[in-house]
Formats: C-alpha cells, structure tokens, sequence
C-alpha cells in the first residue's frame, strides 16, 4: 500500500535471473499481436510463442500485447528473439520498479505504472514496453482496457497511426497510460472539496482520517508521477534513430501533460496540508464554543447556589438576634429572589459584552 | 475550481482531432481584424473566414482575434491557411492547458491565461496566440476587454506600436495579459490585510474559512503565473528571427513583471500560512480566557458553598454539645460572613497575582 | 504595505510613457550635482537643468543627484541628453520596482532600494541609479541622508574615491545603501530579542500580533534585498568597459555583505516561525495550568460538598431508626469534620502526587 | 545513535594515523580469502597476514574480507602492500564515516553503510572496499551475512559472476548491501501502518513516542541512504578503467534500488510528520469529547440543584406570608420536580440540538 | 548572540580603513612565530614587528600567529610587508564576517569561525588566515588553544607536516578548526537526547525554553557551518600554484567533515523542530488527562449533590401528603444511600467504559 511491493527476487539471486511474481497476475498468460501498415492490419490472439518468429523483419509495424506475467520461459525466448538484455526482463516481472526509460543497444525499455481508481481505492499496475525499430512489446499484468483507445484508432483505416511507425505507436501508448492520471486526479479533486465542505461542519474523526487518507495516496500518486516526467522528457530530447523528429512534437505534448499532472498534485498537497491545520483550528474552535457554555452556565448558577446554601444554614435566630435576621424578615424571600435576579441579569449582561452569549 | 477542468477531447480521440469544448464559450464565434501600418489603419468584424485569406502576404501587420471556440471549421481553416500545426489547435481548444510557448516551424504559438476577479471570485480564461513573421492570431474563449488599451494604442497614430511589427504587437498583448495580475494581486492583498485586523479579535468560523480560500485561490494563481515567467523568459531569450532585438528590451521589461508576481505571491503565500497560526493561537488565548473566567468563578463560590452547606447540616445540638456548637453561638452568623469575606478575598489576592483577573 | 504599490501607469499607456507618480515625492524637483578628479571638486545646486549641460565630455566624474519625481519633463531631458531608454526612465518613476540591474548600450541602469526603520516602522524608498563612463545619475524619491557618507569622502581630499572613476562611486553608493540594512536588521534582532523573553512570561495577543507583525516586515525585507544580490553579483561579474577590475574587488566585498544580510534574514525567519510555535505551547502550557487549579479545586470541594448536603437532608430521625442516626451521636459532628479532613488530604495528596500542586 | 559517534582519533594526531577504534568490533581479526576466476575456485580463512602476498598479480579475482579493526599492523601491512592511502585507511578505522567512493591511483575506496533492523532497533555497520584491477578487499566491523549470498553465488560454479572481473564482485557486494535496506524499509513501513490505526482509537503517550522515534530513525536512514546514491552514481558514470561498461548496466540497476530507496524514505517521512498533526488533532478531538461530556452534566444539575437549594432555604414562612408559600403548597413538592423533570427535558433537547450528545 | 555583531567601521569610513574592534579582544597584541623545515624548527615570540621582516624569502616555512586586534599599525605594517589588501585587512578587524576564502594576487585569504561550547553556551571567534608560498599569517580574537595540536605536530621532528610546505600547513590549521565542531554537535546531540526523554515526563517551560534555545543556537552553527564548506571545497579544487595537489587529497577529506557536519546539523534541526511538536501534543495529552479528571469527579459528584439538596428542601410533610413523603418513609435513608451508590457505580463503570479512569 505504501508502494514496497515485495521484490520478487530472493536474496541470493543472481542479477537477471527470471523469477514470476508471487502475489499477482493471471493464472493464464495471453498474448495478442496487432501487425499494421497503413494498408494492412492483422490482429491475432497467439497461441504458441513460436507464432511471433513471422513477425520479425517484416515492413509492418507490429504490436505485441503480453497480458500476465507467469509464464517465465515465454520471457526467456523473448529476451532471445528480440535481444533483449535480461536486466531488462527481470524489471518485467519484478512489479515494484519505479518507472524508467533505459535504452540498451537496438530497443527502448520503458516501465510505466498504470493508475485506477478502483472501488477499493488507487491501484496500480505496471506496463512495461519494449520499442524496437518495428516492433512495440507491451506487458501487462493483468487484463486491462488502458489500451483500447489505443487499438481503436488503429482499427479505424485512416487514422495518422496507419501510416506512422513504431515509435508512433510508442507515443500512443504512453500517452494513453498518462491521460488514465486525470479522471484519478478528478476523483481526488472532488473528494477535497468534499471534505472541505464538510470540514467547518462537523469536524469529527472519520474527517481526520479520510485527509490522511488522502495526503497518503497523494503521496504515492506523486511518487509515481515524478519519474514519468523524466520517462517522458527522456524519450523527447534523446539522440537516438528510434524515433523520429514528427513524433518528438507528440511527445512534448505529452510531457506538457506530465507536467499538468505534477502541478495539479503540488497544488492537491498544498491543499491537503492547509486543511489538516484548519481541522485543528476548526476542532479548537467548537471547544471553545464548549467552554464558553460551561463556563457561562457554571459562572451563573454557582454563585445563586451558594447564596440559597447561605440560607438554608440552621444558625438559631433564636439562638443570638446577629442570626440571620434576614430568615425573619417580612420581605425576605422576596429580596432574596430580587438578589437573584438581579446577579444573573448581571452575569448575563457581563456575557453578552464578552460576545460569549 | 481546483484547476481540474475536464479536458475535452474523449478518451480514444487520435491527437490533433479538433472538438468545440463542451462548456463555455459564446454561442457564435466573432472574428476581428485590425491591419496596420505606420501610415496606414483597417479595423474590420469579419464575417466569412474567407475575407481573411486577404490579409496574408501584405506588408502590414495584421491582427485576427477570433473570440469563441466553437466554430471547429474555423481553425481547420486556420490550420490550413497559416500552416498551424494540429496539435497547437487542440490545444487552443482544450482550454485546460498550462502557459506555454513551443516554436513550429514558421509560427510560434502562445498560450496564457487571463485572470480576472469577479464578483464569484477569481476568474481565468485561456488565451491563445500565434505569431507569424507578419501577423498574430489570437483566441478568446469569451468576449473580454484585456486587449482595449493595445486596440487604443494602434488607434492613435504616432504610437511606437504603429512603426513596429508582429512580434511587437505579440509583446503588446502579452504584456496587457500580465498587466491584469495586478489588480488582482492588490484585492488579495487588501482581503489579507482586512483579515489580519480581524485575526485577533474575532476569530469565528467564517474567518477560517476565508483564510483556506484565498490560500487556495493563491495556489491556483501560483500554478498559473509560474509558467508565464517561462514563457516570456523563453521568448525573450530563444534565438528566433521572428523577434527583434528592439522588443527583446520591452520583453525583458514584462519579464520583470512576472517576477514581481511571483514575489508578490510567494509573500502572500507565506502570510496567509503564517495567519492560520496565529488563528489557532488566538482560538487558543481565547480558550484561556474562557478557562479562567471558569477556574475563577468555580473555585472562589465552590469552597464557599461548601462551607455554607456546612452549617445547613442538620446535627442536632440539642443530641450532643459537641453537635455543631456555632449554630448556638451569639455571633455565629457574623462570624461565618467573616470567614467567607476573607476566604473570597484570598481567593481574589491569590488570581490577581496569578494575573488571571 | 505589502510591497504591492500602485503601478503609476494607467492602463492602456504605451510601455515608455513617463507619468509623475501619484502618491508620493516632493512638491519640487531639486537637482544637486558634485563634478570631481583627484585634483579639483565642483558642488552645485543646479536651478535649469540647461546647467546640467556643461558636464559631459569632461575628464571629470559627474554625480547627478536629483531629488524628487514630480518634473516629467526633467526625466525626458535626461533621456534625450545622456541616451537613457524610456523603458529605463519609466522603471524611474514606477517606484514599485523590483532591484535590478540592467544593461544598455552605453550605461548601467541600477534600481535599488533604501531601507529605513522610521518611527511608522519599516520605509522604503527606490533608488534608481545610471551609470555612464564619466557620471553617475542617483534618482531618490524624497530627500534623504543616504548619501551622505560618500559626499563627506568626496570632499576630503586624499580618499582613494576622488582618484577613481565613476564605477568607484556607483560602487560607493550601491555600498552605502547596502550598509542600511545593517542598523534595520539590528533592531529586529533586537525586537525578536525581547519578544523570546516575554514569551514565556506573559503571552498575551500584542505578543501574538508582534510576531507576525515581525514576520511580515522579515517577508518584505527579504522581497527586497534577494534581488539586491543578484545586482551587486551581476555588476561584479559582467563582462563590461564600465566596471575597472579594481572596483570589482570592492563590488565582491559588498556583495558579501549582500549574503550576510540574506544569512541574517533567514535567520530571523526561522526564529520567528519557531516563535510563534513556541507561543502556541506556551498558551497551552498556561491552560494547563488554569484547568489544574479549577480541577483541584473542584474535585475537592465537590465531593466535600455532596456530604454536608447529605447532612443537610430532612429524612426524619424520629420517623424511623434507619433514618440519618448520625444525627443524633454524641461525635457525629465531629466526625463528619474527620471524614472532611481525612478526604480532604487524600485528595490533596493524590493530586501531589500527580504533581499538579 | 543521532549519527555522531565518536571519531576514534585523538585532537592532536597527525592525518593519517591509524588508531583502532575504542568502542566495538570483535577482539580478534579474521581474514578470509576468496580466490577465483571461471574455471577455478578456492576458499581459505588465512592465518597469517603474509598469506596474502601470493594472491597479487595473478590472472583470478581475489576477494579479501577483512572482519574486524582491532589489529591496526594488519592495515598497515595492507597500505603497503596493496599501495593503499593512509587517509583511506584512516577512515577504514574510524567508523562514523559518511558514505563515500574516492579514486586514488591504482585503486577506487568505498565506504557503505550496512544496515540492520535488529531487536534493539535500528543497527548500522561500516563496511569499507578497496577495488583493484584484481582484486576486492572488504573491510567489516564485525561478522555478519551480508555477503552470504554473493559468496553462494561464487561457488555455484556456472554463475556469470565467476566468468567477471574485480568490478563485477564489487557491483554484487555494493547491490547486496543496498538490498538490506528494503526488508528494513518494509518493517518501518509496517510500523508505520500499525501506528496509523492505532491514531484514531487511543492516542496515547507511547503512540506519539514511536512516532517521534520513527522519525528519528527515518532521519538517520536518510542520512545514510542519500550519499549511496552518489557512490554508485559516481562508480556508474566516472570515467576510469577498473569498471568495465558491462558492469555499468549493473551499476544503473543498483542506482534505481537507491533513488527507489529515497523515494520511499520520502513517503514515509512525509507520512511521518502528517502522523503527528492527526496525532494532535486527535488528542484535541479527545478533548473535546470529554468537555463536552462535563458541559452537559454540569450544565444539566447545576441549575437543578440551585433550585432544591432555594427550597432548602429556612425562611420562616410564619414569620411573613411573602416567605417561601410554596412550602405550604398542596401540591409544591410535585410543583418542584415536574420543574426540573422540564428544565434539565429542555437541556438535554438544548444539547442534542447542537450535537453535543 | 544573533550573529548580528557591530560593524566596527562607522558609516562614512572608506573601504580599506582600518580600526580596532570596540568590543572584545586583548588589551596587547601578541606574535608568535614558529618557523620550520624538515630538519628545522624556530619558535619565537616576537616582540618588535620588525623582527618579521628576517622571515620573508627563507626556504623554511614561517607561521606567524597574531593574537589580538587592537593594534591597528602592526596591521598596516603586515598589509605593506606581504602585499595583503586593504580590504581584506578590513575584515580581519571586523569580526563579523561570513566565513568565506578570496584569492588575491600573490596570496589566499581564508575567513573562518572558531566554535567552541563555553559555560555560557555556544561561544564563536572569527580566525583569518593568509596563505603565501613560503608563509601562514593566522589572526585570532583572543588567545585560545585551537592551534595546540598543530603545533604539537610540527614540534615532533618526524611528522608528515614538517616535509611539507605552507599550504599543508594551512590545512592542518583549517582541519583543526573544523575538527572542533565535533564534541560542540556531540553537546548538543547530548542535549537533544536529555530533552526527548524528559519531554513526556514533564513538558514545563523550561524545557520549551531549552527547545527553542537549542533550536536558536543551531540556527547559527548552521550558518556558521555552511560557507565553510564552500571556503574548504574552494581551496581543494581552485587552479592555484599555491596549494600543491599532495595537499587537496587532505583538503578532500576536510571537506567530507564540513558536509558530515552539515549532515548532522540537518538531522538535529528536523530533530528540533519535531520535538517542539512532540511536545505540543504532550501538553495536550496532559491537558486530557486533567480534563478526564475534573470531569470525572464532576459528573460523579453534582447529580448525587443534587439528590441530597433534594431531600434537604423544607416542603412540609405536615402541609400535604403529597409533600415530600419519602422523609417519613422508614427505609428513605438507607434508600437515598442506595440510589447514590447505584448512580455514582453506574458513572464509574460509563467512564470506565469510555477509558477515561
């Protein structure tokens, strides 16, 4: 929950042994291939890994989609056939990665967190994506739809991403996995208003703990944010023949929104953080609501007490003539109650003037 | 509010499609043109996008602002005829974007934001700009006065704006936008300082919530001036022959500015931070006061009716001689006024000197 | 208050129009000028700015001292005579400026700002500086002593500033105003000094107000002298004719000073944040001790209380023998003051314990 | 245990000078050897330091590891044979070093911190490694099993590390030590979950205790954590032949485990100071409870049993027929309690009203 | 105390006037002189300055040690004698300067502070240092024995310090004056640790007293620590013939105890600042419990003294028979008691219940 997934590696292991995770993932492993030029598109669900061998070389661009990541020989032989460095595979499937674009000597490697908005709260899940000169591997850890805008477009004959290549493709899918962050950041916008609402009300505990809550994934949110950034800003501004200078222009517009998401999460915590202090002063302030009616409800009724103890004393009248002569008197109780009166009107005079009535 | 708006493309749209925002916006869309030379003035309301082709090619400059978004065929038609690329005409609709200015090949493209404090408190509309070697295009979401005072100054002939070219009038613009923070930032200055003189006196609910709102509205302010700072210092320095070196001085100048906000924010920032503190500790010392006027009252009269309730005891004095001798006494009555005159005013000594009186 | 003057232009002015400022300044415009060499020393007060003529293109250094704001025509004068850029006069009189350092083609334009602690409390006061290869021009807004210290080196003979050029008296004058801050800083020091001792003694909301009062002067000074540093850094650095390398020694020195006052500053800062923490416990710390009091005092004589109530009460000895037969033993009087003694200390002992007496 | 311990050497002595610690290590020293390459392997706890001689010069990696600092000859011995700085050795010996990574001449010296979560809490060790062309030696206070799983790894007779060079142990023995700080970081993590969910039920003293003490242990990981990150940077990017590019790939990977590292510390610092505001609003929600609890009780009775004390009172109802008529009512002792049965009716409705109950 | 000590130069001084420090120092002024090679060694004070002048050109290294400020001539004498700047002269006697290190033409001039921990708490003194090729001038405020252990090792024959020249010599002096740094931070970690225990026993005023005055003198030590590293990191990486490459490997390793220091400054603030919070909440915590207890003891006592002011009321049984009958019952007493014991049982176990007992 605080973001230390377990590493699914045990200590002792050799840097770059394969090692399927422990805790999550399908049972099954599916792997789909998109294969598409501007005039061609073919979309299969492969069986048998062999099955990609055909796609190697071609003139097409092709898309291949790894949903789980138990299948551990299904990674070796991609490492194999697609010369990827095992350092590389073992961040697959090693789901606590921060994410981080490497280039090795003819692919990219980018891991990326998927966010959701789940019914149990923020989720995550890693998508980790290997770009090629014509070929994109995308692995998932579990079945998602992050990607079907994505397969969409390159249904539709004569979308822009026909007639593109992979690095194309590339920006297509981090640019989808970004745009997943604003209907997270809504939701957390709408629930900060919420509580802000609620915060003068009724300042109670389930209060306290749901902005904790929120500071807590907040964090974490940014957490994973922050090296998006840098992902992104990386792929942009480096050399390399992988991608091309059209899709640079897409990929500045995605870091643009990158940056977006940094300032909306900046300015979320500031706001967080300033209504932690106004829950205090706000819980403060009912107390002091609290006191006030004590005090001016004891400050009132103590003093009428004492004076009706004073006479219910039992000193004699008949005893001595300076014994509370008063018990005697024609009018006594009358003055008594006028005595009364007068003090508590006077008290609540004295109140009113303090604001405290 | 938060600065969340929804962004309006729908998930699945390819980059650089161009969809009317769903939100705001008049309903039809206005175009003006202001053409200009040192000798020579054409203000225009045009009412077919064709007209516009004209303006192209001239040697004066030309101004478009086009106000409303919603016409989409208009800036497919801009898109075509002045070469803006897709991607910056999404972005002109997408009205939730950040400050920024990106070089294209032979424009360079603006966005800002004007801000504005209405009477349902601060206000922002995205402006976008372009600028060509000869002219500048700008989009209102909504009809606004924040270009008038450029408008009046081409109107009079000799103004230096008039001698000048694009890029000037571009700095023109930018400089009227940054301008409208000022006002801005003086109501939010005036709203701490009225807050600060209530602070000490009545520090109520309404208070803090005052404090909380303009620390938010600060925040936004705060994400939004920030870029402006990068997108002036950027058009001041890049190497670019679309701006002179004359008007870098004037840029350098509104540079200047944005800094000045920054500041200006960044010390409203820290007062409004510093008033929530003194908020609680005020709540606090008025607890204190509340606290004594309580201890006081309660423990001079608690004793006191102690000692009353004493003698309203009903031993028999008749039972035994040691049963409650004062009641016979001749000067009882007297003497227990005695002793409740002293304790009350050792009482009193003993609070002022504790200076709780 | 809040450093957010009133910007002196109207809106819709062309950037370079000089306007007077509206608030404040002399009635008259006073113009000094002291025209110096190793060997010879001219101090005039000049009444037609026609006088001001003679001085250039002497071997001499010329200090131009104009006091006051009032006289626009003065202003462009000046710029037409010694080739001043308006955007430099306009900053002149737009008094809200923020300290810079700007260079033009044949002069230095130096915007600082002279510090005061007046009897209102902090005043500012912008002084704007030209420096050209045989004069310098001060611009002050009300007259002032600020200068004094240099003019006194001037007149006596054999200082090492009647053998320099003028970047040694620009550099003389940026250090005396410099060396303001000093005498300011100081009496903070000294405020937040005795503010620490009352603190604990007795924290009462002047306490409170002083604090922030305090930390908003701190926030303005600190505004203010940031920006200085980049001055005095920018004029030791640049690559300029203007600035001999002797003097650069001098400019080093003075910018250290510049960081001394920005170490200082944030020192100050932090000690005021950490005030008004330690004020918050302290009122805390002073409830503490008024609930003790009210909490000892009630929970002795409360229970105290509930038993001579107990004797108080008008069950019938006579009705019945369970009723009340304490009230007819020889010792039950005597008794009851036992048992109030021996609860009494008990409590009194418990709340010793409790270190609460 | 805040980080300063005591620097072995005396104030006096010249740089240099090799001292064994005072506090900890074990009494004796032990030596052991690794020495392999591919095809070859031997294992060897050496007895004398002059064992060591024969292990220089050969084609195989040796490893030398080196537990406990008490024979300061033995360091000597290694200065000179191994043409070690005596500045290095120095700070091999005193162990409250910061981590570092220096290059001398012909060797590279880096000082890491193991650590430890232990029964008494958080435990660092300094370890200190010499790499070499040939050779790794590895200097640790006391034995420990740090390195076990990099010494299984050199046995298994096929791993990649066996057919490597000096550079590669050393990368293994740095990433074994830099994954001990996640099971550490997963326990302060669990802690912290376990004191979040005891915040809201019973915000005792010994709950704001561990937080401050996470707080403190947090601060000293962080102090050990941040400069790892600049010696694996430093060993990654700095040009010199003892570490080959193929080791840097590794390098990277151990880099993102320390920047992952610091992301985590982060959080949990974060989490940590947002812990203790709830903790605070916590106490004062508390508090508010139980002042409400005493308002009503007494605000309810303190009324009621002034009026039963009015009618304790002993006016003489003989002695005039304004004295206390109720007392002779038929009905006034009903009277008297469907009085209160209403008045303390009203109060409860009163404070239900406002919640309070 | 503030580190805002008196400028000694009036305003209006020149730069590069010389005058005594008004306010500490010794009354004379005293030169030691220990000048050395490999198998030389002169120590001498000196008492005419002219003695100095047979130092100058000597192959031996010549370390002159002033102590005292107050004669102005031999000041003047040292700057003609060794070519020393006025201005840096200036700041020997003003000793208030930054720490910092400037190279001048034919010598450096190295500013640095003394701390030591007095019986009236932290005590500073500034040091100068000038390092020329063959010679090391220091200046102290007052004698003191900083130097010691540098003069012990030049004394010993056979040292390290005795083959070498003037510039590790200045190291030796640096490093002994950061060297003292350790056991002031090692007092106030002790400090730091008597406070954390004593802060949930008993969080009075004394110990927010110390908190804040530990959390002032680290404020000052920090800015007192930080230019030294620069100062430090200067003079190891700085082209300059004087400081010979064998000696930046020393300068090295000082600079690692400038950023260890820093380090632990840092962890002591945050340190600071987080208990100043702890006890906050420790002044609450205890406030709740005094709270718990009052109201205990309240609501426990005032309903069962209102039942007892109940049957102390004098409605008479004789008057009516609906008049307080419960007064002839024969077990009303005993009655009354049960009902007291029943209500005041039930309070106990609610509080309990509740935690609060």
């Amino acid at each position: 929950m605080l973001g230390l997934k377990k590493r699914a590696s045990r200590p002792g292991t050799a840097p770059g042994t394969l090692q399927a995770p422990a805790r999550r993932g399908t049972e099954g492993v599916s792997i789909e291939v998109i294969d598409y030029s501007a005039g061609h598109l073919e979309e299969k669900t492969v069986a048998a890994v062999d099955e990609l061998r055909g796609y190697r070389g071609k003139s097409s661009v092709t898309w291949i989609n790894v949903v789980g990541l138990h299948d551990v020989d299904l990674f070796y032989w991609l490492g194999e056939h697609f010369g990827i460095h095992s350092l590389a595979l073992e961040d697959v499937l090693n789901v606590g990665q921060r994410p981080k674009q490497e280039d090795y000597a003819n692919h990219d490697f980018i891991v990326m967190k998927q966010v959701d908005m789940g019914s149990a709260g923020l989720a995550t899940e890693q998508i980790s994506m290997f770009l090629g000169s014509d070929y994109v591997i995308t692995v998932q850890e579990i079945p998602g739809d992050a990607f079907d805008p994505v397969r969409e477009r390159i249904r539709r004959g004569r979308a822009r991403i026909r007639g593109a290549g992979a690095d194309y493709l590339a920006y297509a899918l981090v640019d989808a996995l970004i745009d997943r962050f604003f209907p997270v950041l809504e939701r957390y916008g709408e629930h900060i208003e919420e509580i802000e609402e609620a915060l003068l009300d009724n300042p109670g505990s389930e209060l306290l703990n749901e902005i904790h809550a929120i500071k807590k994934d907040l964090l974490v949110l940014r957490r994973i944010a922050w090296p998006h950034r840098e992902v992104i800003g990386g792929l942009e501004r480096r050399e390399t023949p992988l991608i091309h200078a059209e899709t640079r222009v897409f990929l500045r517009d995605c870091y643009d929104h990158c940056v977006q998401i940094m300032d909306i999460l900046e300015t979320y915590r500031d706001l967080t953080g300033s209504m932690l202090d106004v829950y205090l002063s706000s819980v403060s302030l009912r107390m002091n609501e609290v006191m006030k009616v004590l005090t001016v409800m004891a400050s009132i009724f103590i003093p009428l007490t004492f004076i009706a103890g004073v006479y219910g004393m039992n000193f004699d009248p008949k005893a001595s003539r300076w014994n509370m002569p008063e018990l005697d008197w024609a009018y006594g109780y009358p003055a008594f109650w006028a005595v009364i009166v007068v003090l508590g009107a006077a008290m609540i005079w004295f109140f009113r003037r303090k604001d405290w009535l």
